[in-house]
């Protein structure tokens, strides 16, 4: 039993619940993902909710070190920042045919109505996308690339939740175009 | 066997998945609700899967009923028909309590990875929403409420989207406030 098995299981579950859903993942699809016993998963976590919540963690830790990465390097531009931030995500989903979509939205969807410790969890994890996007934004303001009269705090939550649906639909069309859409109204009509 | 039978079968599978999901129902869930036997269910229905296609067309009819009744009604301003429209989603959202979300939204981030046919399906139901979005924009154009240089289709598609983002977030939160911040940026933002 040691720390690196335990970040196994949760990386190997985290893998699959972002490809196949959270109801649609099987314990067992798990344990042979991460190849370890019944056991093992029980030594770590109480039950396959327990279990879920850290992998919700986890995807937050994974955005953040994107967001540290990018938003905060601030010998660029805030706006330009943001563009490379979208980018870095338009990358990822390329790569994987437009397919499994944001695991926070997805998980969001899924699970909010079903489990009140889920729906808690994805409260902090939806605040934490939103700072992000407040950060930047207050950046822009400073600097004069966004209007100073601009509601941070709704831009960000405006901006973090067209962004899940225009993900919703790039999983169906499998293409970027409602990506694209997104960048394109939020760069020439609401951060205007 | 009759039509009444399979249709019931359909309208509480319906209210199921839109509850809780697809692969979080079974078939067992839908047989006690419609208060059929298994062998009922196999008579009009190949598989759970031809089933949900049934359902997903289900949720495209009753869409196309609300779009009938509010977006089509020419004796008021298009744009405050499209107010009508998003009042008339919100008023279902608050009476269950901000749960549920958007039954097509919830099916597109749920199941279109995991199969071709509903994925198909997906596409043509959004393509449904867009069109009454296309139209009533495009309305709202000839009158002169929006600008006459507004890229009509991509701004419905960026609606539609931005829309199923607010929904997931509404379902996080449990409040309208993800749909007015919504409602806010795009009669203040996107159709100016």
């Amino acid at each position: 039993m040691s720390e690196e098995t335990r970040q196994r299981i949760i990386e190997a579950g985290a893998e699959l619940i972002h490809k196949q859903g959270f109801n649609n993942t099987g314990l067992k699809d798990i344990l042979r993902a991460a190849d370890v016993p019944k056991g093992s998963f029980y030594f770590y976590f109480d039950n396959k909710e327990a279990f879920g919540l850290e992998v919700l963690e986890y995807y937050r830790h994974r955005f953040k070190q994107v967001f540290d990465d990018i938003l905060r390097d601030d010998s660029r531009p805030a706006l330009d920042r943001l563009r490379d931030f979208f980018s870095a995500f338009q990358t990822y989903f390329e790569s994987h045919n437009y397919s499994r979509g944001c695991p926070v939205g997805n998980l969001a969807q899924e699970m909010s109505d079903l489990s009140g410790p889920f729906r808690e969890k994805l409260q902090e994890v939806l605040e934490g996308l939103t700072t992000a996007h407040v950060y930047i934004l207050t950046e822009a303001q400073k600097s004069g690339e966004v209007p100073t009269d601009l509601a941070i705090r709704d831009t960000a939550i405006f901006m973090v939740e067209a962004c899940h649906g225009a993900i919703i639909r790039m999983k169906v069309t499998k293409s970027a175009e409602p990506l694209e859409i997104f960048y394109k109204f939020i760069f020439e009509k609401v951060l205007r």
